[in-house]
């Protein structure tokens, strides 16, 4: 087995499809956010604007957030130096399950070192400790349900996006007696569409089956206190499980799942992503509490992200920019092409000091390619006039083609 | 379905297993090591000596480590608010990165947000990408590089602990033109033992296999530069991957593989678990980089860490305790039984403040059930006293069935 080759020709296969990424070198620079330092590979520095980033309402820099993280470092350290059961769980741990519990309404939280692992451990788990168990997933859903489904060993059932009267369909035609679970996620990540969670918990709740809510892009931006587009609706109490992540609105790192506290109970005792791994560092924890009371009781950051978004969205349709509606925070902009995706963020870089990154294939199925943008409350005006100018620009120098774009 | 009666089943059996755990609540506190508090539910605290940390040399407290932490906060703030390939590829990765290609001798290196998930991410996908790939794996493989084989879809075949000759039997009985790869664990975790390194390469190399190593209990702890048994042993370059932990000797937290720039691409290209993860917070990278710099130029934590195992080991002896023979700084008392495990631990812990965690099944095989002792450089001679009068007073009230003791 030449393995040189086997790996050389599956770059390359990954080059020519346009699928390859190369990752550009930032550094955040705390307190001047969305700017960052962009790092040439000769060493030079220049500014740029961040228009990608998931830190939504800035609470990567929050002044609160960091002093707590100081302040935890100082006085337990940097790691803990075990997992969970053997000498890792620091009282931080136990402070941000209990803020988090209270977040969502439920008895109980759980924290794992990222969102991907919180979905792994947790459908995982569920899957497999429920004999014969059911999963009914949304089309659209993230990779790391995925993952944990296909982990679990249960039947999967794949139901079309957002599509309640589907799922029902499909449910009704499963053995009424066999264990379900109906997993979903109430902000899709890449066209920022939100799920009829009523309608799904009806058909869940008709067919006798646990509702999995991922809620990571809506965490901290919905809801009178962050809890998400459930706590917005009132339909906490009928999820459950919900789960999260600690690396986006909130800022830090780390993912969350909450529940009963038997249900969690169930996860931290057979979850093998969970029970064989360190514990996340105390400080990382104190840090994301503090982001999570911060939002509980501010909602200014909300409301001025959604400010940035709606009048982002205007600006961008004044110049015919191809936008099309969004029932969130996030602000797709279609190009449709992989490489004209690629060129367009490059030129943008190059040029506008802009920075954007292509979402291609497989993140988006083939003809969805775009830019995301994530405005934020510390995205001004100037920025967006900067970024209209530019996409304006990158438009007429590489005509994009018209028919591909999205309304 | 009844999902509440399932699961209070569940958890009630673990409970009569003596297989469901109690997180011992603690802070640690920095610059104190290896004294913690430990929080009682009603709120009060003890200060307890722990006796069962991974962070093997406390660089968890390290003045440069946490130094770099402070720095990076404040330069880049909390999180990154990205995946590596969407705005999350900080400075302080690619740092970190360079790092650790150096102190193994490879090309490159990727990090993970924990040791679990690099070799998930990196045995699932090399076991993924070589067609009808065979995975020759120790018995005694930690449960991340067993999910890394199962999610790889490879087939697995399972070599005697430690057992070249098993190794070359197994691999002679597979089409020599399949890829092999050859996967296991330098130092193991619960027996301290040492892998015959060199001779399982030899192996690997006769049928022309892929060696995969495994390294977090010895990063940090051996070789002059701390690159693990490898180093010490001269064996690095025989190694096509060596898999290391932030976590434990480098008292951070986060995981990595090293290897060719070729083969990292792949992973870094191809590995789910990495591509949709948030990347861990740059200050991370920037303490664990501090650690390693740290300990690639002072042996004297190594020094003194040794010298602390062997008179741990002499002491214990003395008072006739059932220590077999280490070959590392892991000194496993075996104690043989689950309920009488968790009593002397719990004993230990009420009467004594001092924290060894119970080690049952599955972590250990029935019957083998231990407490697994790790001493630093920051345990004293009275430390050792008064762990070795607390376990000979454990022994006098509990009555260990000395049958059951490893000589």
């Amino acid at each position: 087995m030449d393995y040189v080759a086997r790996f050389e020709t599956l770059i390359g296969e990954m080059k020519l499809d346009g699928r390859y990424r190369t990752f550009i070198e930032l550094e955040r620079l705390a307190g001047e956010f969305p700017t960052a330092l962009r790092r040439e590979p000769d060493g030079s520095a220049r500014r740029v604007t961040v228009w990608c980033s998931n830190d939504y309402l800035g609470m990567g820099q929050n002044a609160e957030v960091l002093a707590a993280m100081h302040g935890a470092i100082d006085q337990f350290g940097a790691g803990t130096g075990g997992t969970r059961n053997i000498s890792g769980t620091n009282r931080s741990h136990v402070a941000l399950e209990t803020e988090l519990a209270d977040l969502h309404g439920k008895e109980a939280a759980l924290i794992f070192t990222s969102g991907w692992i919180s979905n792994l451990a947790a459908l995982g788990t569920l899957g497999r400790v429920l004999p014969n168990c059911a999963i009914f997933s949304d089309a659209l859903n993230h990779n790391s349900m995925i993952e944990g489904i296909r982990r679990s060993g249960a039947e999967r059932f794949i139901f079309r996006h957002n599509d309640a009267a589907h799922l029902d369909e499909l449910m009704s035609a499963v053995d009424p007696d066999r264990p379900k679970i109906v997993a979903f996620e109430s902000v899709y990540s890449m066209d920022g569409d939100v799920a009829p969670i009523a309608a799904i918990c009806d058909v869940a709740d008709k067919h006798g089956a646990i509702t999995y809510l991922d809620e990571v892009h809506a965490v901290g931006l919905y809801g009178p206190r962050g809890g998400g587009i459930a706590e917005r609706e009132g339909l906490s109490h009928r999820l459950t499980v919900i789960e999260g992540t600690l690396a986006k609105a909130f800022g830090v790192m780390g993912g969350y799942v909450a529940g009963s506290a038997l249900l969690i109970d169930v996860i931290r005792s057979c979850a093998d992503s969970f029970i064989f791994t360190t514990s996340i560092c105390p400080h990382l924890a104190a840090g994301a509490a503090a982001a999570i009371r911060h939002l509980k009781d501010s909602g200014e950051e909300r409301a001025l992200q959604q400010a940035a978004v709606d009048k982002l969205i205007v600006m961008l349709r004044a110049a015919d920019m191809p936008v099309p509606d969004t029932q969130s925070h996030i602000v797709p902009l279609i190009i449709g092409d992989a490489h004209l995706c690629k060129a367009t963020s490059d030129l943008l870089l190059a040029s506008h000091d802009i920075y954007v990154q292509p979402i291609n294939y497989p993140t988006v199925a083939r003809g969805q390619e775009r830019l995301r943008l994530t405005p934020t409350p510390f995205h001004t005006e100037a920025h967006m006039k900067a970024l209209v100018d530019a996409l304006v620009d990158a438009r007429a120098r590489l005509g994009w083609n018209n028919r591909l774009l999205a309304a």
